[in-house]
């Protein structure tokens, strides 16, 4: 079997998909990618057993039909080094040879029929919504998820629709974020999907060229379409909090400050707060909100910013990072926080625009 | 003590002199930059014992004479990150405050008395050399320095002054880098300086606003002047191998290859050479040239590159990565590589020029 690819398409759908591949993996096959030509479409597929991909292209010539698996990270580096327009694969039955001007690479194959088997067939509820928002929202919401994997119940996103909303959700026992939009799918329920599934599917849908994205759910698999691609993504089993309890319900304080004023302070007294114990001190007053750190022998910083203050003057402990990540993933120019008291939760939020909003417990100031 | 001093020029020279700073110390002292104002001039030190900075500032106001030590690392940090264009820095005889516009920082201080003293007299030989000239042959040399500093013979740079020329020399045992010009300077004999402090050298005056470099040797150390600022670098003691040994004296083939086709070709068959045993081969046929590498069970990359020839074939296998450093420092259009045999060094020049040259050992073809 011959194919002639353009390079582009190859490059582009290789990357996507090989992000699932494994860099180890108990059995060769289970780093492997499938390519397999029938009916005159090329599927590229690959799996890490949680998460897989299947991926079309259609604009290529070949001059058979067949299926082969080649090391999946090799033949996405070999693809992209490759020089020209085009590329040329040729599959003998023991080797495939990727090949362009006069550069050759020749890989040796696996057999098709030990590829993992995963259907990208998805039978159950199914809906299209807008790529973009889905991608907004993902970007406002999974920082904050849990990076330890070990975390099965937080090292995800929640996806929430319920009768008015669809809602992300991602926590890290930390702090919490939180994007809505309005519902319209007639749908109900909910699913947690892996934090690195989501960072897969991001990466993946930014190269999207349509804003539909079909989403189907069986209420063990979620599977996504955009472009030609299919992405099927296992669901976590396993219960994430109730985090609606964490939302705070009434607020004593509430300021309004300039976002990169605050974001820029933050930083500087970040370097203080590294050296000791990584904790900002924020004492807000009428017009002002002193913004400090210190380490008992290594320094002390101490900022001052102009804030619009509602309510009781405050003085509250944090973890200046998640202040920081927070206040870097509002879109407005001033930036809302919210306190409760000054042993409970901020909320910080953008002002006067719905959609999103993050919850950052306090730390004991020392 | 009140300073008054421009944040670019502080910010400037403080990242300078607190590259040598080290991250760990058994003492905080020798984590310490000394500040001290005296007849006018503000003086700026660091050391690590073996390489030492002092640079002046003059551009600045003072209500006095003082000084005091401050950790290096976190006020190269802190004056980085404050905003505004000007920096005020109190001492009170325990602390001193960096501040500008609502930012503070407060940062303990060391006493100047403990600071390691070291002078930055080096009285004996004394030349001027061209900054640039001494740059560009240093990044024609350090690369193929030893980075393991166990290696203390080979983790430095060669300055040779012989009666002809200035050459700088680094070698890590598997290849060999050399740069030389005229040597105008009346000076003949030779010493060693470790890598780090090249490198640090080198970062240092690539800031340098004259063309004109002082450098001072007695025996023990180096002394640099530039633009106000004097680095002092303890010679590495140690024997360095004599490299002319290795300089192959005739060859039985040389080509020439247009550089940037064979750099990308390297790249790409490293991709199979790191599959397998970091080798690449190099068949040298009349007007042509294979290059190519192979795992026994991974891949196989094949390029084959047009070449000018003169003399005999040759099969000879290489670490890719020695020759494609030795390409990407040559700054020709074209470069040429020069056999002795299929079991010696190949010696890599741009062609028509002279000054530097980059021998690479072969390793065995299995």
């Amino acid at each position: 079997m011959k194919l002639t690819i353009p390079k582009n398409e190859l490059a582009t759908k290789l990357s996507m998909v090989s992000k699932v591949v494994p860099a180890k993996a108990v059995k060769a096959i289970l780093q492997g990618i499938l390519f397999k030509v029938s009916d005159g479409v090329l599927t590229i597929s690959a799996t890490d057993l949680e998460t897989g991909f299947v991926t079309e292209i259609r604009e290529f010539t070949t001059d058979g039909e067949g299926a082969f698996v080649v090391e999946g990270k090799v033949a996405d580096e070999v693809v992209r080094s490759l020089p020209g327009s085009e590329i040329v694969i040729e599959y003998d039955g023991i080797s495939a040879t990727f090949s362009s001007q006069k550069s050759r690479f020749t890989l040796p194959t696996m057999d098709p029929k030990e590829f993992p088997e995963f259907s990208p067939d998805v039978n159950g509820e199914e809906f299209v919504l807008s790529t973009t928002q889905v991608e907004t929202m993902l970007d406002r919401s999974m920082f904050a998820a849990a990076k330890d994997e070990i975390m099965r119940n937080l090292n995800v996103v929640l996806w929430e629709f319920d009768s008015d909303y669809l809602r992300f959700v991602a926590a890290d026992g930390f702090r919490l974020a939180l994007a809505e939009s309005a519902n319209p799918y007639n749908f109900v329920g909910s699913f947690l999907l892996s934090l690195n599934s989501m960072k897969d599917f991001a990466s993946s849908v930014r190269m999207a060229s349509s804003d539909e994205l079909l989403l189907r759910f069986d209420g063990r698999r979620v599977g996504f379409s955009f472009d030609g691609t299919q992405m099927i993504v296992r669901v976590v089993d396993a219960e994430f909090p109730n985090y609606k309890t964490v939302l705070p319900q009434e607020f004593r304080t509430r300021i309004v400050v300039e976002k990169n004023t605050f974001i820029e302070a933050l930083k500087r007294v970040s370097i203080a707060a590294r050296l000791g114990s990584e904790t900002v001190k924020l004492e807000v007053g009428d017009e002002v909100m002193k913004v400090s750190a210190r380490s008992s022998d290594r320094g002390e910083a101490v900022e001052e910013i102009e804030v619009k203050k509602d309510g009781e003057d405050m003085i509250i402990g944090f973890n200046p990072r998640f202040l920081l990540e927070a206040c870097q993933h509002v879109d407005t120019e001033n930036v809302e926080l919210n306190f409760k008291d000054s042993n409970g939760p901020v909320q910080i939020n953008p002002v006067d625009v719905e959609g999103y909003l993050y919850i950052v417990m306090p730390v004991r100031l020392v």
